[in-house]
């Protein structure tokens, strides 16, 4: 950690904030500069508190020298991770370093003759996974929420009929039995993504967790975050870029599609990229899975309904099966002209 | 609703979009104009997905003509609403309609010694809640996480002896039968405004409650979160602008200052400001402090610390109790140049 | 256009609104619903203010129907457009309607020996236009500002001697006639987006112009942009995406690739994408470039530099010859997996 | 400067860099740490390129331990500036260092009649200059773009018979003689705030100089565009914040009041604030303007239209001259409370 001490601090202060540091079992050397004066804090800086140390004007910056994540990041796990779902009963769903997955499935359940159908269509066309939303974060409380248990009751049936293992969303710790024994992949949403008693709880599980981007978290953020799932020892993480919050009202967020090559360099996490909330409208969702998969990610998120006029929440970023199945297509000629 | 339908609908289907939307017991007006044609949906359309609506380019913009929101809104409730925290053995704080509230305290409590003398110290200045963080949400996990239920039981301690009432933040359901038993005001964070579940369970306590604004939530969306809360009917809501997350660099967050006259405009809730939060930095908590203020605020919250440059979390942006005397009085100053 | 009144507007106050309205030509009809009086105003509504009438609270919210830009829109003119630059001397460079086109060379012009040396480099791995900044906008007045007429020069020895066009940024009015008779394709720099004067100038000469996005300006903004081009009817426009500000500081703007399938679906004009500024970081420019392509962009702006380490600006974002070289082999690829 | 080497990097490299930084007569000091290698960069570092220094992954992180502004920066200037407009036939207008500053009039001048009524009307409130656009930069090219030259007559003669000094933008430099003759206080509109042609024109005469924030501006960013305006020594410099682009849509800009105090204390020029263009709607315009006050601001740029809903361009963000008085009035009984 490199402090520069603001100009208006006395000789007398800066030994005496010398002292504070050094008590903390840190060494401190001085950088001989001109105007400021410059200090690198070397050893177990753990215990210091960055911003603590700005308070009062007596330290004007901070540069941290180290990454404020460890377990997700590359330096702790050079080689890429892989992370494989589903077992019994389910194919395996594999992704990353060269394993690519697609999960695909409506926003939300909401019969058993929908989610069956849309599961046998994707399942066609080569997704991996299963997705639909049984629980719903949703922004307005009026409306509608998902089908809960029920939800994932259908899903069930959905998976063992196509053999698709299930990824869906836990919003709450009291399902968390429920999710361990049901669902291959365990979706942390954005809105989520710093709730941390949830992410520490799922973490205990031994599952795969797809981790969504909060809408305003930078990405090291996003791997502080996957380190607290990360920290018991138990999961596999999936990071998923779903875009960011921005000014621009084309697009309902808009996707940071370099996102994926960034979070490639420091982390060994596999990335996953979800055009359909990345951007909130169908007809963007091909293009930007391409734009995806061309800057290097390791699989998609897409939601697909077979009637998404009518879909109870989010048709207008669904695609039909039918769009699906073309777009997996061009998916799989990106990939070859990359390899 | 109005919807606007693109230029490339055929006639045929608009015939099946309006019968669509009928079926759902909403009528349809046409508006004639020239280049386009629009349509006003009238009757109950909450069943109408206006997203969905946009789906596959049919219709090409929707505008909602009533407010998302509901139970936080004026017009449900045109008079100012007042919040009344703390009962048997701590003062009743009060805010809204007039009534001004601020609760100060450390970022996090440490230990007996410390928020005893920091509630002493800031009621002697005229702060009518004891705010102190117990569990605390930190980015990294390998932050100062609070002490948890112990802390919980030195902020009674501190209450008990100054009357203080308490104001901390629930990060999960477990622990709320504690908050309901012994927390005055309690805190949803910034981070957990979109947690759903939380927010419902929360609601189900008849208990005051705080909800901070989400660093990329709009305005409304903070008035769905606190719709959340009051749909159970048991809950008070305080509404608290924190700053959201911008480009800038200078600031943590970027205090939306005027949110406080939006809000007080839109919703009958008091409003309080976190310039601690809202800022960064100490030295621009009494300026932000006095600008909310001076904007309509109903209250404050702030961070004071006796020892900031050794607090284990956020020093960098609390005052002293010294500090936060001398903005007490220039508050009183700005109060009565408005009144 | 469509207007929703106040709930607290008086009847007389509508009225009076009305004919306000009707005394600029407009009829309104009255969309009659349950709980707000809506009015679509219909006719020739290009004098009436949208935000003007939100004045005083008596109209609340206004949706205008019509798409605020024209001549750049799709409605206006539904082929895409071809846009060709070069012409005595030079080789044609063509971009838009099936035809790829990518301008590479330094962020500055340096020397002689340098551009020429770029320039026939990256001709050889097929670049179209010659990229390269004689005049540069710097954040800081202590940096390099470029060379000026003297780095014009250097472009047209390195143009005459290769055969490739020029694409330079103009700054100033000054240099039009300049520009008019050295440059290939005027480029309007991002910060100057919104400069109108300089827009209306360029636009009055028969030249081909490179439109780059403003850091914090919508998609509609940047088409109305280039209405301010096209208006006097003889400059062809391209349109450039090139990052737009957010919060995130991992990369030095949020490449916003989704910009391409919009732009492409709301204008007829070809859209170029620079992930060079768009990422700030070299090995971001090939995960990007190719991401673009694969999202539908006409053609690609490039930072090459033989000597990154070196340069007098923006080193950190400039590839070498050699990368170039490779990244168009893939960009071929990704181009052939597309058609 | 600090850089901060990456962990990849071969001792024969890091060598090489070091090498090529003292050939630029600066030296570099290591600083000892255990994970990574961290060096000082000391003496004349003006001519190193920060961002060039992180290309190729050899550097990795780069700290400025100076300001990257120096004229307009506290540290070159200790002292608040005043700035002083108006002379012969006008009233003086100061602003600075306690001299407290309003600037109000319409949006744009409409007629002579308009103007100096209004003209009238602000000066008896109290206000110090007259603010009123001739040239008006709008993003549409199909608004109403000003009255040009003409309105700028209209601007003298409302001067010249109530005394009140002229504010008005600059959008050209072909006019530079025309403003240095007949304007008393140059304003440099916010999309123009990096049309760095302009600040270095407008810097040459010897006037003072109002720079409006630009929408997607840092606080640094603002102060080095000030240093552009100051270099050739003659200028007078005001700084001006009037909102910056966020996500929320509820205002027109999101009005960053603390700017206020962080450009008080990094510089020395004296800080306006325009509540009108920071927010968009006349009735947050009185609660901003008294949160800029109370945050520390020395002057006020208020749009003041006695027909707001008839003006030709932002009628919605103007108030009438009846609530600019009184808004005046709690103005000081704000600054009375402050001092």
């Amino acid at each position: 950690m490199i402090i520069v001490v603001s100009e208006h601090a006395s000789d007398a202060e800066v030994e005496r904030l010398i002292g504070d540091v050094e008590a903390r079992g840190v060494s401190v050397k001085a950088v001989q500069g001109e105007e400021r004066r410059v200090f690198g804090l070397v050893g177990d800086v753990s215990e210091i508190d960055a911003e603590g140390l700005l308070r009062g004007g007596l330290v004007e910056k901070v540069m941290k020298v180290s990454a404020p994540y460890k377990l997700s990041g590359r330096s702790f796990h050079p080689e890429d991770t892989v992370v494989t779902a589903g077992g019994a009963g389910t194919d395996k769903a594999v992704v990353g370093d060269g394993a690519f997955l697609v999960a695909a499935g409506p926003c939300s359940v909401e019969s058993e003759e929908q989610i069956l159908k849309i599961a046998q269509d994707v399942k066609r066309s080569g997704a991996g996974l299963l997705r639909g939303g049984a629980f719903k974060p949703r922004s307005s409380p009026y409306s509608f929420q998902g089908l809960g248990l029920d939800g994932l009751e259908l899903l069930k049936i959905a998976s063992r009929k196509t053999g698709l293992g299930i990824l869906t969303e836990i919003m709450s710790q009291e399902y968390l039995p429920d999710f361990e024994r049901d669902v291959d992949v365990i979706q942390i949403g954005a809105r989520n993504m710093q709730n941390f008693t949830l992410l520490r709880e799922v973490g205990r599980l031994g599952k795969p967790v797809l981790l969504k981007r909060g809408p305003s978290s930078t990405i090291d953020e996003m791997l502080m975050a996957a380190d607290y799932i990360l920290m018991p020892g138990k999961a596999q993480v999936i990071l998923c870029e779903r875009g960011i919050r921005t000014f621009e009202t084309a697009t309902r967020n808009t996707l940071d599609v370099s996102a994926v090559p960034i979070l490639k360099k420091r982390s060994h996490l596999p990335v996953m990229v979800d055009p359909s909330h990345g951007t909130g409208y169908w007809d963007l969702v091909e293009p930007m899975a391409l734009a995806a998969v061309a800057a290097g990610a390791d699989g998609l998120v897409i939601e697909v309904h077979d009637q998404p006029a009518r879909a109870l929440c989010d048709g207008q970023q669904s695609i039909t099966p039918a769009v699906f199945d073309s777009l997996m297509r061009r998916v799989a000629r990106i990939r070859e002209a990359l390899s």
